[in-house]
C-alpha cells in the first residue's frame, strides 16, 4: 500500500486530538508524543496484530510516526498562542473516523473474513485508538459514555451501508466512498441534533460478586 | 475446534458479567456492548496473540461475537425490569472461569510449553478479560485487590491439580474434570468462607522515585 | 538468545518496582505477582508481538516468570519489616532502563528497521512495561507526567547515540556500551539536576467535542 496524502491527513488529525487529551492532563512532552501516536496508530496496529498482518502498518511506513510527531509538537506550538480551531477539528476528526473505519473493514475484507468481523475490524480501526488514549489519561473512553454523540455507531452504520451496497452489486470504489460519506455525515448529524445512544445505568452494588 | 454449547455459555457468562459492569458506569449502548465482548473474549485473544494462533478463535468463529452481543443487549433488556440473578451469576461465573482456565492451559499444552507457561496462560485466559473490563472502567481490576475472595488463585490451583494428575499417569479428560472442579469449587468456598490472600500494603511514599 | 545474568537482574529490578508499585495501592499478593510480571516483561512482551517475534522471549525462557515471581515475593517479605533501599532502587532501574532500551533497539536493528523504528522499539522495551504497571494501577503513566524527570527522553537520546557511533563506524559493541552509559548517566543526572521536559498544559475544555 502506498501511503496517500489522505492516510497522513487521518493520522494528523488523530495525533491532534491526542495532543491535546494531552495538554488537558498537563503531561509533558514525551506524554505529548505518546499519546499522539497512541491516538493515531493504536487502532490499526490492533487490527493488524489480531489480523497477524506483518509488518504492521507504521513499520512498514516511518513515515507515520514522523507525521504524527511533528502535528503532536505543532498542536503544542499553536496552543501556546492561539487555541485550537475547534470546529474544524471535530470536521477532520469525523472524516478520519470514516477513512479509517472503510479502510479497515477493506483489510478485513481482503483476508475473507465474514461480515461481522469486517464491521469489528472496521470500526476497530476508526476508535480503537482513541479508546487507548482515554485509558492511558485515566478516562473511561468517551465513545463507550451517555455524553458522546454517535461515533463508533456511525462507524458500524457506514461499514454496514458499504457492504451491503457491495453485496447488492455495486462496485467498490463508490461502495466505499458511499460507506465514508454516510459515516462522516451521520457523526456530524449526531453532533448537530444531539443525537446519542440510550444510556444502561445501574446502581453501583447490581451485580457485583456479594461480600463473602 | 467445533464451538460447544459449553464454550457459548461461557462466553456469554463473561458477557454479563461485563454488561452489568458497562451499567454501573452508566455506559451507552455501545459501551456495552464493547465492554461485554472484551471481557468475554480478552483473555482468549491475549493467549491467542502471545503464542502466535492464527485466526484469532473469534475470528475463527465469528459466533462468539454475535453470542457475546444478544447476551449483552439481554442483559440491558432484562436489567430495565429485574435485578439481576446474582447467586446464579456468580456461579455461572466460577463455572466459566473453571472452563476457560483449564481449556487456556490445555491449548498451552499442546504447544508444549512448560508448566509454568501452561499455567500462566491458563490463568490469563480465565481472568485476563476481567481485567481488561476492569481497565476500560477506570478501575483497578477486581481481581488484584485484596476485596475479592480467590479467583486466580483458584485456577492457578485447579491448573496446577490438572497437571499434577496427567503427570502422575491419569488419563487427560479425567484430569481436566478434576481441574474444573477444584477451580468451580475453591472460589465458591472461598466465596462462603470469605477467603482472601493476604494483602501487601505499603504507604503512598514508599519505593516512589525520590524528588529530585 | 542465552540468558544472561544482567537480563535477569534487569527483570528482577523491574519486578520489584511492580511490586512496590502493588503495594502503595494496597493489592493482594497475587496483584503483586502480576504487576510485577506485567512491568517486567510488558515492554519486551509488546516488542516481540509488535515485531512478530514468536516464541515471546518469556516463552521460550519461563525462567524469567520464575525469577520476576521471587522478587515480588521477596519485596513483599522484606517489605514486612524494612523499607526498600529506594537509593538503590533508584540506581539499579537507570541500569535496567539502559539496558533494555539498549538489547531492544539492537532486536529492531536486527530485524532491519528503520533508525525512527528502532529507537521507538528500544525506547517501548525499556518503558512500556512500566506504562502498563500505572495503567493497572489506574494511574496516568508516571513517565508522561510533568513531575517525572527525563526518563524514555534518556532512552531516546542513548539510542540515538549507540546508532550514531554506528554509523560512525564505531564497532557494535563499544557504542552499545556508550549507548547504555549514556541512558544511565543521563537519567541519573536528570534526577540529581531535577531536569524535566517542559510540560504542555490546557484548560480541562480546550479541544472537547463541543456538547451537541
Amino acid at each position: 500500500m502506498i501511503l496517500s496524502v489522505l492516510d497522513l491527513v487521518g493520522v494528523a488529525v488523530f495525533a491532534i486530538s491526542g495532543a491535546l487529551a494531552a495538554g488537558r492532563k498537563s503531561l509533558d512532552l514525551l506524554g505529548v508524543v505518546v499519546i499522539a501516536v497512541v491516538t493515531a496508530v493504536g487502532g490499526g496496529t490492533l487490527r493488524d496484530v489480531l489480523l497477524d498482518r506483518h509488518p504492521i502498518f507504521w513499520i512498514a511506513h516511518p513515515m507515520y510516526i514522523v507525521v504524527i510527531t511533528a502535528a503532536a509538537l505543532a498542536t503544542v506550538a499553536w496552543s501556546r498562542r492561539l487555541r485550537p480551531p475547534e470546529k474544524s477539528l471535530v470536521i477532520a476528526d469525523a472524516l478520519g473516523l470514516a477513512l479509517f473505519s472503510i479502510t479497515g473493514a477493506q483489510i478485513a475484507q481482503q483476508a475473507g473474513l465474514s461480515p461481522v468481523i469486517v464491521i469489528m475490524m472496521g470500526t476497530m480501526t476508526g476508535t480503537a485508538g482513541g479508546m487507548m488514549r482515554d485509558v492511558l489519561t485515566a478516562e473511561i473512553p468517551m465513545i463507550l459514555r451517555p455524553t458522546m454523540e454517535l461515533y463508533a455507531t456511525a462507524a458500524i452504520a457506514g461499514i454496514a451501508l458499504y457492504l451491503g451496497l457491495e453485496a447488492l452489486g455495486v462496485p467498490r470504489d463508490p461502495s466505499a466512498v458511499a460507506g465514508m460519506a454516510a459515516i462522516a455525515a451521520l457523526r456530524l448529524a449526531a453532533i448537530l441534533t444531539n443525537l446519542k445512544l440510550p444510556v444502561f445505568s445501574l446502581p453501583p452494588e447490581v451485580g457485583k460478586p456479594p461480600p463473602g
